[in-house]
Order: C-alpha cells, then sequence, then structure tokens
C-alpha cells in the first residue's frame, strides 16, 4: 500500500528556501578534517548539526572520540548521534553521513569562495561539502522538519550516526560502530547511507556493491645510498632497472590482471546479474566525459560498467624514492618502491590476493637473477561489499525513487570504496543501502564542488519518502 | 733533459703552513653559486683569488658575464682571467679552476663548520671547497710564490681561467671561452685542468677520457586529468601501465643496453687501450665500499673499469607525474614522464642515440597498442671526450707524477661529463690534460668534503713539476 506523501511533498517544496539557508550556514563553517587550524570548526559544524537536531526535537548526544592518532595534541571532533522517536511499534532505520570536508581554498582554482554557498542561475549550488556530505546529511533533518510542519506522523524511529572525521580515514569511529551496535544501535533494523553519487545526471540510483582495495608496496634496494649515474653507471646494479621491470609484469594496457591466480578468484556473472546491466542510464560518451579523453579499454556500456564495478582492476600509482621533480638529476636512486593497489571483488580473499601478489614478484625478481633486495608489502586492505538488491530496505528505496522521480532507479555498484558500509553491516548484522543525493557532475574532492537544487530538494522528498517505504516493506530477506 | 726541481720542492715544504693558511681564506668565503644570498660571496671569492695573483705579479683581469639567466636580477660572477709571464721563449699553459662551490651547511650533518677548514691529526682538512675547486686552483699560486722565493725561474708562462659558476651549470662560460680563444688565450699551447680526482688514496691519475650523456624524457598521456582508481580502474588505459612497459624495455639488471643498434656504435677496444688497465691502482673492494653494497655487475677490475669509462651505460632516473610522497595514495596519474640517460662513449653520435632511441620506444610503444600518446625528448646531451694519453702534455705530467710520487700514475677516464673539457679543446685547438689533486675518499659535493694535506702539499709540487716537464717535453702527436 503506497503512503500517501502529498503533504509532506508540498512542505518540503515550501521550506525549500529554508532548507537552502540551512545548507547555506552549514556550508559557511569550513569543517576541514584534514587541517589542524580547522579542528575548532569541525568541532563548531558539530555542533551546529547538534543544534538543530535538537530544536528538532530529536535525542542528541556528541560522543568523544579521544586524541587523534599521531597528533596527540589534537582531540577527535565527535560523533553526533541522535534519536528521532522511540515507538515500538515503529521500525528503526539507522542513517549515517558526515558533517566534515575535504580542503578547499579559492587559490586552488575555485570560481567562487569554497566557504559561501553560491546559487547560479541554472541551481547549481557551489561550495564545499554542498554535496559531500552536508547536504544529504541536511536532507535527513529537512526530512523531519518537513514532517512536524505538514503535520505528518514521521514513519519511524530515526537513528542518526554523523562523524567529524570521514576525509581523514573515519578515525576512531568503527571502534565507536562496534561498541554502539548493541547499545544506542541496537533497535535499528536497516541502515542507510548517503555519502555517494548517481551514475549520471538525470537518474537516481541504489548503489549495492562496493569494490575493495589491497594496496600494495614493492621495494627493490642495492646500493648505500644514491649513486651518480656518471660514476656508476654501468658498474652497479640498478634498483630503479628492476623496478621497472617487475612494474612491468603486473598488468597490461588493456587492464588484464597478468598476477597468475588472481582473476580465478573472481565469481563468475550470473544471467541475474547481468540484467541489471542493460536499462542503466550510461553512455561511453558520459565516460569520455569524465575522463577527458577516449581511453578507454572496453567498447560498450555493459562492459566498461563490469570493468567497474565487478572486476578487479589494478593500478601503479607512483615510485617513492626515484627522481620526481621535473628538469633532469642523472642519480641512481638507491632504494625505489613501487605502488599499486588491486581493486578486489567478490569472491576475491584479501590474504589469497596478497599471497599471490607475493609469489609473482618473488618469481619474476628470481628471473632477473638481481643481487638487489626486494620487499613486497601489503600496505593496507578493505573488503569488497556486495548486498542483496532485492532486501526489503532496497525494494522499499526503489518505491520511493519511482515515487518522487517517477522513473526505476539505476542498480548500480561502486568502483571505489566506502569502508564505513561493511563496518555497519558487520557490527549491526543489518542490511546496509546506499541511497545516494547527489550526481555525478557534483566534482566532490575538487574545486567548484557543487549540489543542484533539484537534488537537494528533491533529494530530501526521496529520503523521506524512502522513510514511509521502509516502515512498511514487507521483510524479505 | 730532468730538470731540478729540487729547490721549488724544498720552498713548498718551508711555505706549507702558509698555503694551508691561504686555503683556510678560501674556505671561509661560502662562495656558493647556487644560492642567490651567496652571490656577494661568490664575487668576494674572485676578488680574493684576483688580489693573491696581483700581489704574485700577475696581470689580472675580472671579466663580467651579464645576468643569470633566467634570475634577471643577478649578476654572473666574473670569471678571473691571469697572465703569469709573457717569454716569447716559454711555452704558455692554460689552467682552468673554479672558485665556487657546491652549498653546504652544518645541519646537513657535517662533523665541522663546512666554511672554517678543520685539519685534524691524521692531516685530513675539512671545508666546503677544499678539494673541489679551491685546494687545485691555490696549487697553481702556490706553485708560483714557491718560484719566487726559492729564486728559480718559472718555466712558462701561464694563463689562469678561474670561473665562478661551474657548480651551476657553468652559465654563460662557453661563450667566453670562445670569445676569448684567439685572444686572451691565444698563445696556449695546452691546457691543464685540476677538477677531478685520483681513482683511489696513494696513487695520482692522469685522467684522458670522459664519458657524455644524452638526457631523455618519454612522456605517456591520455585522460584529462588525474583519476581514482577506485572509479576508473579497469575503464582507463592507463598511462603509468604503457611507461612502466616501455622503461622495461632499455635496460636489464646487467646493465646492458637492449635499444637496437647502440651497442653497435661503440669503438671496438684496441690491444693498445686494453694494457693500460692492468696496472691501475683500483680493486672490487674498492668499489664494493664506495658503492656500500656488493651489488655490482662484473667480476673484476678490468670488465669493471671499461663499463665505467669506455662503454655506454643507460640509467633510469625516475618518474616525473606519478605519486612520488610516502603513504598510499590510489590516483591513476594522468600525464607520466619517465627520465634516463645514456652515458656515451667514442663513436656514438649524439643524433644517431637519439634516433635509436626514438625508433626503438615508438616501436615498443606500438606493440601496445594503446590509445594513450607518447612523446620522446631529448632534454640534454653532451659529448664524449677522449685524448690520446701519449700526448706530450700527459707524457709530461706523467714524469712529473714519477717525480713527485715516485710511481708511474694511473691512465684513468671519468664515467661522468667535466663539459668545460670539450669546450677547451674545440676552442682552443689544444690538448687538455685532467690532473687531479684530491683523492677518491675526498667527498666532493657531500658533506666533510676534504682535501688530505699531503694531496695539497705534494699536489702543489706535481703542478709546478708538470710545468717544468711541459715547458721542455719533446712535442708529439
Ligand atoms: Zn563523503
Ligand atoms: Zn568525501
Ligand atoms: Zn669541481
Ligand atoms: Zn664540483
Amino acid at each position: 500500500m503506497a503512503p500517501n506523501l502529498e503533504p509532506f511533498f508540498k512542505q518540503v517544496d515550501t521550506l525549500s528556501e529554508s532548507f537552502i539557508e540551512r545548507l547555506r550556514k552549514a556550508v559557511a563553517i569550513p569543517s576541514i578534517s584534514a587541517e589542524d587550524d580547522r579542528r575548532k570548526d569541525v568541532v563548531r559544524m558539530g555542533q551546529f548539526l547538534a543544534s538543530e537536531l535538537e530544536s528538532l526535537g530529536a535525542e542528541v548526544q556528541q560522543r568523544p572520540l579521544g586524541k587523534q592518532p599521531g597528533k596527540e595534541h589534537l582531540e577527535l571532533p565527535p560523533v553526533v548521534i541522535a534519536r528521532y522517536g522511540s515507538d515500538v511499534n515503529k521500525r528503526t532505520i539507522l542513517v549515517y553521513g558526515h558533517y566534515d570536508v575535504q580542503p578547499a581554498g579559492i587559490e586552488d582554482g575555485w570560481a567562487t569562495d569554497p566557504f559561501k554557498l553560491t546559487v547560479d542561475e541554472k541551481g547549481r549550488m557551489y561550495g564545499r561539502g554542498s554535496t559531500d556530505d552536508k547536504g544529504p546529511v541536511l536532507g535527513w533533518l529537512n526530512a523531519i522538519e518537513a514532517h512536524q510542519k505538514a503535520g505528518v506522523d514521521f514513519p519511524v524511529n530515526l537513528l542518526c550516526c554523523f562523524e567529524g572525521m570521514e576525509e581523514y580515514g573515519s578515525e576512531g569511529l568503527d571502534d565507536f560502530i562496534n561498541d554502539e551496535a548493541q547499545k544506542f544501535f541496537k533497535d535499528a533494523d536497516a541502515v542507510c547511507i548517503s555519502d555517494n553519487y548517481w551514475l549520471g545526471t538525470e537518474k537516481p540510483c541504489l548503489t549495492y556493491g562496493l569494490r575493495g582495495c589491497n594496496y600494495y608496496s614493492v621495494a627493490v634496494s642495492g646500493p648505500g645510498q644514491d649513486l651518480h649515474s656518471g660514476v656508476f653507471g654501468g658498474t652497479a646494479q640498478e634498483p630503479m632497472t628492476d623496478l621497472v621491470r617487475l612494474l612491468s609484469t603486473l598488468v597490461n594496457t588493456d587492464g588484464q590482471i597478468l598476477i597468475p591466480g588472481i582473476n580465478d578468484l573472481v565469481a563468475p556473472i550470473t544471467e541475474e546479474e547481468k540484467k541489471l546491466y542493460a536499462p542503466i542510464s550510461f553512455t561511453m560518451a558520459n565516460l569520455h566525459e569524465s575522463l577527458g579523453s577516449k581511453t578507454t579499454i572496453h567498447p560498450d556500456k555493459e562492459r566498461t560498467l563490469m570493468a567497474r564495478w565487478r572486476f578487479p582492476s589494478l593500478s601503479i600509482h607512483g615510485i617513492e624514492g626515484a627522481f620526481s621533480a621535473p628538469g633532469a638529476k642523472t642519480v641512481i636512486p638507491a632504494k625505489v618502491t613501487g605502488k599499486f593497489s588491486i581493486r578486489t571483488v567478490p569472491d576475491m580473499d584479501s590474504a589469497t590476493v596478497t599471497d599471490l601478489v607475493h609469489r609473482h614478484l618473488t618469481s619474476e625478481f628470481a628471473k632477473l637473477a638481481s643481487k638487489n633486495t626486494l620487499d613486497v608489502s601489503l600496505q593496507h586492505d578493505g573488503k569488497w561489499w556486495v548486498a542483496s538488491p532485492r532486501h526489503w530496505n532496497f525494494s522499499a528505496a526503489a518505491k520511493a525513487v519511482k515515487e518522487v522521480f517517477g522513473v526505476e532507479p539505476d542498480m548500480t555498484r561502486e568502483g571505489g570504496s566506502i569502508p564505513v558500509t561493511i563496518t555497519f553491516e558487520q557490527a549491526t548484522g543489518k542490511n546496509v543501502l546506499l541511497l545516494p543525493m547527489g550526481s555525478s557532475t557534483d566534482a566532490a574532492h575538487s574545486i567548484n564542488e557543487k549540489l543542484d537544487r533539484r537534488n537537494y530538494i528533491e533529494g530530501t522528498k526521496l529520503l523521506g519518502a524512502y522513510l514511509h517505504y521502509v516502515a512498511e516493506e514487507p521483510m524479505s530477506e
């Protein structure tokens, strides 16, 4: 039975200017988590959120996370947690977002002051944090306010978890979530995260998968110190020579991973899965535009999206210890460390991947018969994540998309990782839905970050509608 | 007929403390050519040299070189040129040295103040510029003074060319030498440069060859901007993947250049040349010590020295545009530029080498079937140089070594380049001899640079003795 959402939707439209005003206030606080000097602004932003939630009637706590590891003079910004409603007859939905932002300065090339929300004639609202992730976070608050002012009963109990360190590794958050899973978050029936983006600009999506990432260092060392190539060239085995030969064995121009065994770990494509790709709103022209070139690997949409989402990839990021500046320097570097990462997908097990990487590089290095020393290490890993797009949490969201935007959402995955997704899934044991508000052109993490007015206002409707549908969706899976 | 050098040698011993005092005064002037703030000290050092030469009776000029290219607010330090003697019955010898030094600061790890000459109990005289190149430059002045005080007639007319920008690319010097070749330098019968080092610590050497250097950039570009590997990994062709594959085709672990045709350009070894290697005072243990490891290519001295001096080598120096910092960054760089250089030897022609490099990289890139863009360019080249070690300039120097040190000198080449050597050879059309004063352990360009008292004092005798022998050596070749 479809809920009657009209009064709520109307109220959102009525309040739209005040919602934009709320976003303006939030963007004005430069809550950059990576910069020590801005820590006070991050804290101020948490305080702003807490006040807004309190004035909406939520029960709010600002929970300290202790000192920042490696920067013991800095207190981590608090996690702002809130409960809105505690009706045992309603379902409880846990939502996550972050109130810190990426660094930004007008000198980076912004067309406008990054901390002054600037709305252009097309309704593009420019400002750091507009789409990542202040807009979506405020979307939940807007939804509460519109229900109150419309006199519509809020359909669920809402639990909020808003952190202030997402752009700097979510320091301390995993432990906090694990600690609170059976305390503050224990009533949660499902989880919703709004911190990613539509695949394009027209059609909303629901995201059910993320690739993982295993990041490796491969170091080759030999001489006791950097050498002059005039004096030693031709007489000493050069670590850089060995390293480029090793790196050349990892992947080819068409992105095929050449490490034996890696591709065998990938789960086969099912017929059901295949069907998800055809309806997706995406074209090769979209990809060429975002890439700024036509140097793509696959000729069609399906294979491109599969390559991004459900197949592994290997990228060589760079080399530490070699000459990297402009100009010419005739150094023979004594120790060089190549950095590469493998994006992982089901059913790749991290330890198995690492074992194959070690075996491959060790065997290739042995072929070189070099006297230099090889050292391969895993710098960090993060697991892939896939949820069932048929879970009731997803089907409720799909109905909300249809209601607000009049289309079926794209069912997408992401090529990158959002580590908190797995943390919530594992800590709560509940389904996690990624329900983005912003579009592919929002330029999160770049200059001129923006959120379109349509995405913000219709997105607020979507979040509210989702709560109505998820409140009554028959529980499946 | 061997000249009677005893009175001169005795006088050098008598004056040795005052010669060390002269070096102390020179080292105290921090004439760092690379640092704008020190330009006044470079000028002061030139002034010091000019005054010393004048008080010895030389005719001295400080010749301006104009503004520093790229730093138009800075005047280049003058070239100090001098003539000592103008007897038409004597030969005229042109000597070159430089009075500027490499940067140095106690904070770099020096054990003593780099600009305070500090002599330890073993006679090691520490200080920036002690061996590179103030000691050798003052050696010529000391030789003049000792002749005067010993009442020995100076055997030649001496022309001096002392520059103040050697450690910063000898800005302006080539044009100056070419201009003066038929003017101030026109009487020169031979050239002697003292600005390199013995191969070891016990035995002097005469240097008759230098390798050249061709420095290349190989750039691969594709996307319009750097990409996130989560979003684009697996869908875009990555420039870094192509670049490491190209770099892996250049050279192998044992230093063999894999670019077709390069090795065919190398002049074959003659029997006469081969004989020069066996007597050379050098061991693999020396190499391992200077390398700080045993990661050498060749098992014996002869092949090692030939690899350093008379065979080409290829070193990969690094990559510009890729991630090069410590830590982990999941970037796909949009444009990466590999830097490598080839040390060249007779009879390698620079243009031919560049042509082979282009052909090879173009052909290897074609094999990749990549949509990315390749750009190969020569950043700079400097020609190799070889003189005949049997020229009268060299045989005179060999006799001087035998007289002062009691041994036959090692006949050496250098793996690196000293570009001014070729400039003098080509501009004057005369033979150029490299006659070093310092030893292999002097650490020029490093912290704790030093010159041994023995090298300085016996070296002053050597320079003086060389002038006597070169004054009367039968002209051959
Ligand atoms: Zn975010
Ligand atoms: Zn972000
Ligand atoms: Zn020098
Ligand atoms: Zn130098």
